[in-house]
């Protein structure tokens, strides 16, 4: 695990986050096995290289094999190394993979609340800013975009996509009870991004009150 | 200009915003330069492709000469040329390098106030992300810190030594009241990714809930 966190959004202070966030909603599920939901943390994200070195690979699907294949090398049984790689395999927001278990659902939730709030703000800039993305991009019009159906990435468009609903989506009500404790920090933070970003000229390149005098 | 934008915290958009608020501060200033001012803005950052190449170099130093040269083989006049490079030699925060014109302070000024706010909290995270810089860092007793007296770089580091105290060491009494505008959103963040990092544990590494039982 510690050998495959590269990028500052997903480091390893995320995966120790999303352990912590996972067993605090684990502790209100009856019937969750926690050695299965712990190894599915620890494990989760171990594909993120094979994706950074070939966009086209999914981390989810390779981190998946990769944590079974690492678990039955180390003595787990087929059974158990199932059952993690499955919560590995589901814990992108993805309609034709959602989880099933308990621990699946636990494991996406913990993930998607390190997503939510200043948290999912912080680490979604810190990615985008690994990746050259920019804050917003302009419309037709030359106007600043608000993010909404816009079509090339940028952190507004990230904030109204994944960010905005995010709690709406998890599985526990642990979970989303935690999602919307954390909703109004990020909120406020792209209005005021907005707000800040407009005031200093809406995109505008030459201001007219550089000739004509203010 | 346009050559020269590389990374998403200094983009383009960038540019224009502190050329945008440098017109705003220059309005209630008597005896601006708009004219040097709007070289001087549209040009602050190109020794930024220089800085990165070699970290060594400063790209306020190196931009300077560029644009100066720029300028001259542009048909510009030394004095203009002079006076442009002076506002870039001093737009970063050096106290061996204060600026000393006033289209020198008006830049300063503004460049400082499109780094506060949330959009001061967004182009920092920005960076980071590109450098490969973390959220924050564990303290000797593996708890997380807040970032003050910090000695390795991270966003908390960077936000207690640089972006909390920002507008108390601008020149204009515009920009000033600017910079205080937008203080409260990004001291807020600060709070609120602080407080949801320690409620994910605060840097333990694996829970003693995980054997103990909830």
């Amino acid at each position: 695990m510690l050998a495959c966190t590269e990028d500052s959004a997903h480091d390893r202070e995320h995966i120790y986050r999303v352990l912590h966030l996972a067993l605090e909603i684990a502790a209100t599920e009856p019937g969750c096995d926690r050695e299965v939901l712990a190894a599915a943390c620890l494990l989760h994200d171990i594909g993120r290289p094979a994706q950074f070195a070939d966009s086209r690979v999914d981390h989810a699907d390779a981190g998946a094999m990769q944590a079974a294949c690492f678990l039955r090398e180390n003595g787990f049984s087929p059974a158990f190394a199932g059952r993690v790689g499955d919560c590995i395999h589901t814990h992108r927001f993805r309609s034709s993979a959602p989880p099933e278990s308990l621990e699946a659902k636990i494991l996406f939730d913990a993930d998607k609340i390190d997503s939510s709030g200043a948290m999912g703000v912080a680490r979604t800039l810190l990615y985008q800013g690994q990746m050259g993305q920019p804050l917003y991009t302009l419309r037709p019009d030359g106007r600043i975009s608000d993010g909404q159906g816009e079509k090339t990435p940028s952190f507004f468009r990230e904030y109204r996509r994944k960010l905005e609903g995010l709690g709406d989506r998890l599985y526990t009500s642990r979970g989303r009870a935690m999602a919307a404790q954390r909703r109004d920090a990020a909120a406020a933070f792209y209005q005021s991004l907005l707000a800040e970003a407009r005031a200093a000229g809406d995109g505008e390149r030459i201001p007219p009150t550089l000739w004509e005098g203010p």
